[in-house]
């Protein structure tokens, strides 16, 4: 009953990497909203293999369809159901190491679990499961931009030991993103990068990194107290894309260094409301939006499968080395950055239907 | 609706920073378990202010009384409610201050959520929420200790710029962790601390840190997979803690500069399992527990109460210089500690209620 | 996990009927709401044992102290926690029959599912734990009539053979219910129940019997599709307080009988909106408020404890004749009328929260 | 987020009734499951429209496909996504009356919620929604046989006016019940219903009834306490289901006319555990399941939509006649069977699997 998450914009995603589709049902989605198929093309083709000289070898075209909950190019209210069938499946690439449980992969643990896992490919575990994440984050996006004018920007900001300058105080567009497939937005990192990409691939090897993510425009209110803070609710969804490790919002880890009079955020007057002149808080206190652009970043973990040998055991403990077929991606973080953002409307789009009117900004004496 | 977390062990703490009581129902614990208030006790005891030379200058006696869910020194597999006595408010200490939102606290954005909020400290913000959060955590502990041998330690591995050496391969125990007020086992380190966090009181400042966790003996399969992955999970949990900042598993931020060759973890034969050569995954594959140790590391900001002087606004943008009263701890890692640990036992125990029996670990073909 | 209902007004309820307190938890309820304890121990009074002639002689003052949540009168947005001492505990008058699982009660049930029980009374099976319901009813009441203006009314329909007429069109006030210690509104059927439950106190047995509840003033628009419809949590809330078989909305049962010229309830005008000719519908049609009363009957088994002999078997199997102690109620229909209430109320609470805004009633073309 | 119900079997629907397709994803359903499209189909079949001469005249194929999950016809233990295409749509039925709100109908409610409905049919609160629930249902269905050798069956218990007599007690079959189109194992009865079908459908007029069903082979020590109670959960399910009114358990609105010494179910020994002489209680006692049969009852109303005139007003409150088109049933009992026991197997899969292994029956002594 893992497959969903959300309490009230409630996304379940379906499908295994090599079956017949991969899809996913939102439920709640708010009615008479504008959508069409095309909205969510868009976000898919920037997540599909192949879609970059940098991805994986897999050819999919990824063509989603709408099974419900639209008419007319309208949302209805009910569960809209979403569908995008598996075309280039090659179960046959994983058949010969059946026996062998992929280092750092989730054959092993499936196994364990279930005692059973799909014969190819990684199942539920597959990066492919994002299909679902990333259709229905475009969704939630749409239902943000609509109604509350929200735009959701994410890029590579580290690749292995290569790092972007901060650029979160930049007014960074997807379109620049967009313009190089490492989708960095500072341009000697990103050169940088995809030569570190290039020399990974070309050993067989792959490589790790971090995404950033900002939120802009989110009001002050949303999130709730407690367990269903924003930056708890922002974590999960994070912590549950395949092969990421870690998470931190605003100041992060590096905050953890700093003295409390330096890490402060002092308020200031802005417009009719209160900002604060600095957002080491990435625009949450307490787990509640402050008004302020959410800011978060997001470590994944290299890439587990390598075209190189490694020296591992079967599921009955005997020595192998196993030298992996199939195709993968040297560097994932260029199609995370669709995934980040998938996720992080979803997460949103719960905290706004959540948070529903504001009760009234009574700022004064009670 | 947000003060609950958990599926089948499910938490709900009540309680404002200065209200008659703090506490907590704990629904789905399993029935015919050996829980006494004492061991209760032993937890809060180590989260309770006052409790080291380097905490708050509240005096809380912290008496759990159970309510319900145990008759005979037994769980009857009910809600078990208790509650924790407000005795030593002074909730005059915040009045003048009534409209100034404090800097990087909550006063703001619950005032913004809510139209109002508590008279004084941080309500439902304030770190005396986490009463209930550590008494239910000992609940769990108590669960997962003895009907699966599972234990959990949490220390100090970081006060702001000071840093402790890597410990998760040692093995750290609590009775060693307490045996210095920082909680933490280096001795070195921990001398280092102190002084910092000396300093930093001087200066009316505080300090932020890294508390690090293991969990040990925790078996295989457990976790969700996709939106319930058990980092998914230990990140929400940790990210809900008040001033918690950032969460990494096993590697990591560090591991999103490595290799796929070198981080990957090979499998090894452990007994008639499989266990990992290394732990870079954190004990976690695929959202799976693969019955490695669960590794992971929380960042905590600041403080955010200073007795320095703020340059801030008020409710209405008018400039003040706010300089607070109140009591605060400079540091409060010390105290994170049993918070850390009991959100972990939290979200094990309903991992393991949610696994149910393992479904048997058919390794070879299907 | 199943002590806690609703989704955004969420109740927890816990205590054992011989314990130390028996309670509740509101998390979800609005902000800047009034509330006093004496609005809830106004309803917990109607509810009291020993509060009419026809109840039980368990003494209980069932003083209802809040914990938190609530300041100076106000709610703060946080978790309402409230608790009632049990005072007037017996366990002793169950003690001798522990060995036997009373019949129609939950003694099997539980000792089946938990392989232990609460030592005497029923534990969270006994009608005490509707304490924690009622009191959390009373606040989502206060909720309802402050910002939507219902009201709930709920009386005694049917007591064993004796049915009043139906009087859901009269305008029945709980004044008027409560005019009579059978809280039946119909003076003739009221007098008639009485004598029925007074002959049966006289010969150790019991009586069943039909509550009738009438919530005015919901707007249209409540209650979610598919498997959130109104009706379908009103049958769960009414079905989950103990002693309840059955429940029906509106027609119900009778309806069965009807054909649909006769059954379909013609619309009118009302005012600016529709409303409809008759109410064989109950105020809810495709799981969703019309704006008409909701109207439902809930009926109850007679009391399972009996003081006449019965014949049974105790856990071992062997034949006993049973002859129960302890204090019980002939007839729990006056009684379970702020039950009903209660739960209708936290059922309503969490619609209109689940609800929000209307969308605009946009009823001509799309 | 109401499309979804289940806590650990957890079952979404979509689609509309005019849409693309309708459908399911069943999340939790355990692995290495034995599960084939014809399972699902062969429920299906009896669900459809037309499959009776009784029927709608609306012809649909409904075929099943499988979308995910399954894997060499065993479960993966993943999300099962299903889908069955809607191919006999004709929208323009309904097009003329699209400013008439039906009686009885959702019409009028969707539109005040949403602001929006389906061109046409019922959208969501069509009938054409509960094949998902049918799948969903045949999947649960094989869990709980595979697994636990649980049979659920159903009949019509009565049609309009006419009813069968109580056969709860015999071995009713799924084979008995469809040896005649109404669905009614009673020869006599089913006559005399079928004579009432044609009259109604002859007076363009419609039908209501009750549904019995039995669930057989439950173990003890299902369901969970206070709002988790098993007769709560199939109230629930049974009152979700379109045109459904009513709901009673065991001896339900019959029960509150005895006495408690007339309807106490004495115990007895069974084998090496506990019975009841009778079953007035429907196999569930303080919520939870005592071995015994589950025995409970549903009213449906006699369908909305009939080809008589009907006096009612259009959305701008101006009085119109309506005269329907479209396809409908003259009486849904029949077609209701598959989908009451589609609801029940879902219930009895989620709590079978919250329930768990059981903890002992430890009957005796504490």
């Amino acid at each position: 009953m893992s497959s969903a998450t959300g309490t009230r914009f409630r996304v379940t995603t379906f499908g295994e990497s090599h079956g017949r589709a991969v899809g996913a049902v939102v439920d709640g989605c708010p009615a008479r909203l504008a959508l069409r198929e095309a909205d969510i093309q868009a976000q898919l083709d920037r997540r599909r293999p192949g879609g970059t000289a940098l991805g994986s070898a897999r050819r999919e075209e990824d063509r989603v369809v709408l099974l419900s909950g639209v008419e007319d190019g309208l949302t209805l209210g009910g569960p809209i159901a979403l569908m995008i069938e598996n075309r280039d499946q090659r179960p046959g690439d994983y058949r010969d190491w059946r026996n062998v449980p992929r280092p750092s992969h989730a054959d092993f643990t499936y196994q364990a679990k279930y005692g059973i896992r799909a014969a190819s490919g990684g199942g539920r575990a597959s990066a492919r499961e994002t299909v679902g994440r990333v259709a229905a984050g475009a969704i939630a996006e749409t239902f943000l931009a609509e109604r509350h004018g929200i735009e959701i920007v994410a890029w590579v900001a580290a690749v292995g030991p290569v790092e972007a300058p901060d650029l979160t105080q930049a007014n960074v567009t997807r379109s620049l993103v967009d313009e190089r497939p490492v989708r960095c937005p500072d341009a000697d990192a990103a050169a940088r990068m995809t030569a570190a990409v290039e020399a990974a691939r070309a050993e067989g090897d792959s490589l790790g990194g971090i995404v950033t993510a900002v939120c802009r425009h989110v009001p002050a209110g949303w999130g709730e107290p407690v367990f269903g803070k924003m930056e708890a609710c922002l974590a999960a969804a994070m912590l549950s894309i395949p092969a990421a490790k870690g998470f931190e919002l605003g100041s992060g880890f590096q905050g953890a260094r700093m003295r409390g009079s330096e890490h402060n955020d002092a308020f200031v007057a802005k417009g009719d409301t209160l900002g604060t002149a600095t957002n080491r808080s990435g625009g949450v206190q307490g787990g509640i939006t402050n008004g302020e652009p959410i800011v978060f970043r997001v470590a994944f973990k290299p890439t587990a499968t390598i075209s190189r040998e490694q020296r591992t055991v079967d599921f009955d403990g005997k020595p192998v080395v196993l030298k992996a077929g199939g195709r993968h991606d040297p560097c994932v973080l260029p199609r995370a950055v669709p995934v980040v953002e998938g996720m992080a409307a979803i997460v949103l789009a719960d905290a706004a239907l959540l948070a529903g009117e504001p009760m009234g900004r009574d700022f004064g004496a009670r």
